[in-house]
């Protein structure tokens, strides 16, 4: 989408020089380091489209969007301590550069920097932003929690399944929007409208990285096929398939009791049980699911009409993952 | 000091109910774990009684009382993970009756519940109380970070190591009682001066737990004797100490790169190394020294004598240690 570009370039511009060389250095070297690792940028750009959408010079967000980058980034540095990842896009975790309480406490610098540059904002609307920001960022906490519950769990249901990815990926993304509409001061229908369109949007977009993470072409995709079969993750792909019939849950706890070294052929067996039980189908349908809802808040908007087929794009956009 | 046990009290019956059984439990049992290991309540009651001399029902400042006990307990419970420590008031430390990465999230959570005890304040005052609070979390996490950088490094000098305690400790203090200074509505001098007598006084509190930590009566002061010592913790007396001359330097540096399994009689030998060179007394000297400028900063309050007397007996009774 080209509009998203220039919302890019300015929050990358801002961030030049937001995030000064502070003593000490081991605390907030890591900070710029992650910050630095160019992600897609996606929460940050979300939070300036909306306040440009709802009448506010986009500038006025940059400081809101910046928190919302820091939080996420803040987030990644601990789940990534706790699922002992040793990459993020592509390059060392922090943990791994520099060590595990590094990982910590740097983290701990970042989500209160976020908060701290809500203060660039007045009063009523620091109150707004940050009751949001609270509200979300324990979410997310609570997220991360069921997900790594989940782990040692024997059965999932489809609700909690939804329920996590709701708490550890959607709030954020209809936070993210809901910032940027409290930035240009929307009315109330406006704020809850747009936050209920990002979040189920997020949903959607997590569904759809569950069934591209197993039947995405890699390279569009950018991650390693099965990535999640090999790690025996409980998705929804999973949690459906399982549902199907006693033959195909056997089978499938089975596989996800093993981890072999070449997981080749477990890949290729769980993916046509995929198939063949009709969760990867159930999977499509769940997303298209929560993309209609998505569209349907949207509907709800207060907007002009071309606006809201820009913001029906995005989610277009955001669904094909070509960046 | 007899006035402060009502403000415990009421603190302690606040918080009977504050901390709600929220799921998942695995993410807030482990808050209610640390939150109720019963502190002394030091930083509350700070808050109540800086609140209640400004003026104010103490009461209206029990919610903020309580986002600084929680941040401070936050803080606790990544310092551990930090530190390895396998006790924390007598009972084992979060990582250790859970797991790591449960202290670390449940941290997180923590410290975001902080944050969000302030929305029951209004517009204006929950700036001015998120502006301080990000202010001093932030020095927390710095004070941290420097006070691991000093275990890897070979020189350390006495501004570096105020400096250090400063964030790490006193800054706190004097948030907790500002805090209660925004909450009763004082002027920006009085909320100054509160601050840096708390300030000031958390740096003597500081020195003198180094000096109690070589030469307190165990029983009194409720910790090991010499553990610092033993885990060759740089700390005022070892830095002082290291200043006098360089045979006292060569010989305390052979001691601190030591770790015997019997430490008595490396304990004693420091200890008269602290008293010969001088360093025992320095310390008592340097904390009589910001006890003295926490007062002077009491002198300038605008409040009523008999409330400046009662400030600094509680001054007094801080540096007694008799809880």
């Amino acid at each position: 989408m080209k509009e998203l570009e220039k919302y890019h370039q300015a929050f990358e511009k801002y961030l030049e020089n937001a995030i000064t060389d502070k003593e000490p250095r081991q605390l907030y070297e890591p900070i710029q380091y992650i910050i630095n690792l160019k992600g897609k940028r996606l929460r940050p750009m979300l939070t300036l489209l909306s306040c440009d959408f709802f009448g506010k010079d986009f500038n006025a967000a940059l400081p809101a969007a910046l928190a919302v980058e820091l939080f996420h980034n803040f987030s990644l540095m601990h789940d990534d301590i706790m699922d002992n990842a040793p990459l993020r896009r592509g390059n060392q975790t922090v943990h791994e550069k520099w060590d595990r309480n590094t990982g910590i406490l740097s983290g701990d610098a970042m989500l209160i920097l976020a908060y701290q540059y809500f203060e660039e904002y007045s009063a009523p609307m620091f109150l707004d932003l940050a009751k949001l920001f609270n509200k979300t960022a324990l979410q997310v906490c609570e997220g991360q929690q069921h997900d790594m519950d989940f782990e040692t769990r024997d059965v999932v249901s489809i609700d909690e399944y939804i329920n996590m990815i709701n708490c550890k990926t959607a709030v954020l993304l209809g936070a993210a929007m809901q910032i940027g509409a409290i930035v240009a001061g929307a009315g109330e229908s406006c704020k809850e409208n747009i936050y209920e369109f990002g979040r189920n949007l997020g949903i959607a977009f997590q569904l759809q990285d569950d069934y591209l993470d197993v039947f995405g072409n890699p390279e569009a995709f950018g991650k390693q096929q099965g990535g999640d079969i090999i790690s025996n993750k409980k998705t929804f792909l999973y949690i459906t398939a399982l549902q199907e019939s006693n033959e195909v849950k056997k089978e499938l706890r089975q596989l996800y009791n093993t981890s072999p070294k070449d997981a080749n052929q477990k890949i290729a067996r769980v993916q046509a049980l995929f198939q063949t039980s009709g969760a990867a189908d159930a999977t499509l349908r769940e997303t298209e699911k929560y993309t209609h809802k998505a569209n349907g808040f949207l509907e709800k908007l207060s907007l002009d009409e071309n606006k809201k087929a820009s913001l029906k794009e995005f989610g277009k956009w955001l669904m094909k993952r070509t960046v």
